[in-house]
């Protein structure tokens, strides 16, 4: 018989919420089966401002959380494409802005879509934002309801979680997986 | 009665023409009212790499580019609105990392339309692309033409250099200025 999760690494996640006005994000710990909240936040951008000062911000504020938190891998949300053009060009500058940030500490990036946080946190793609925001605070024990742009980054964060690593805990006890889905 | 360009301050601008899978870039110096190329080339992306393999391959180059050749001042394209929505959020994604880059090194940077490059270059706005790579050619003394995208990096830059630095070095020689457009 084998000794059960004798050695816990700890994974460290980022979140990313991307836009051009507040980029949320969110930290948390995976250990074994548990999440743990780290730290949560917004990066709030000047209205009026030069686009190329808004990512200044943008990055210099994400290397911060970086060098402050030291995660290991890094999650973002894809944005979808809107219905504005030019939103859709603002809002893809600030992402591009938000993924360079990551890739400067050579942070792995993974990328995940609005349905797939819904499937993975709330259990159903049709989940409304309230839903998926109610969920982050049961799975991390929070006291009170963070930012709506944070709780989004975190639901990011945990998405990349689940996805990846609760399941892989699960097998490391013994328990069956009926559908390919773990990678 | 003044000297006339007793001190002439070297301006290096990096012209930057962003792009999803070809990033170019051209640098020039600015002597009085001499443009004088430096260095062009194109940073390219591996075609189905991930957004975030690609962002980092923008962003790494970037930054040698700007170490190699430390300009003091920078200028981007702007890009305009795709009919294609899709096409248009990968290419704001794009263009973000490269300000992203630009603004790591706290260096200025400038932003110009196509339009604006067109009429700063060629004189009028309407002008093809090949006339925008000819001027290019014509004005930096060049050998031979540069890559498309390396050409429209330098004529960016050379626009930031007309619109800022030509105009003053010819008020300084006692021409005179019709309309306002100097400022």
């Amino acid at each position: 018989m084998q000794t059960q999760q004798s050695e816990q690494t700890t994974i460290r996640i980022l979140g990313i919420d991307p836009g051009s006005r507040v980029t949320g994000f969110g930290v948390i710990d995976v250990i074994g089966r548990q999440h743990i909240y780290v730290a949560s936040g917004c990066i709030k951008t000047t209205v009026g401002a030069t686009l190329a000062e808004r990512i200044r911000v943008i990055v210099h504020n994400l290397r911060e959380v970086i060098a402050t938190y030291q995660p290991t891998q890094t999650a973002i949300e894809q944005v979808f494409v809107n219905v504005n053009p030019a939103a859709t060009l603002v809002l893809g500058q600030a992402r591009g802005a938000a993924i360079a940030a990551l890739t400067l500490d050579e942070l792995p990036v993974f990328e995940y879509t609005a349905l797939q946080v819904k499937q993975a946190v709330v259990g159903k793609g049709k989940a409304a934002k309230e839903q998926v925001q109610h969920m982050v605070v049961q799975m991390l024990s929070l006291s009170g309801t963070p930012q709506a742009d944070a709780a989004d980054a975190l639901a990011v964060a945990l998405t990349h979680a689940l996805r990846n690593y609760s399941l892989a805990s699960r097998i490391q006890q013994g328990l069956t997986i009926k559908s390919g889905r773990f990678r």
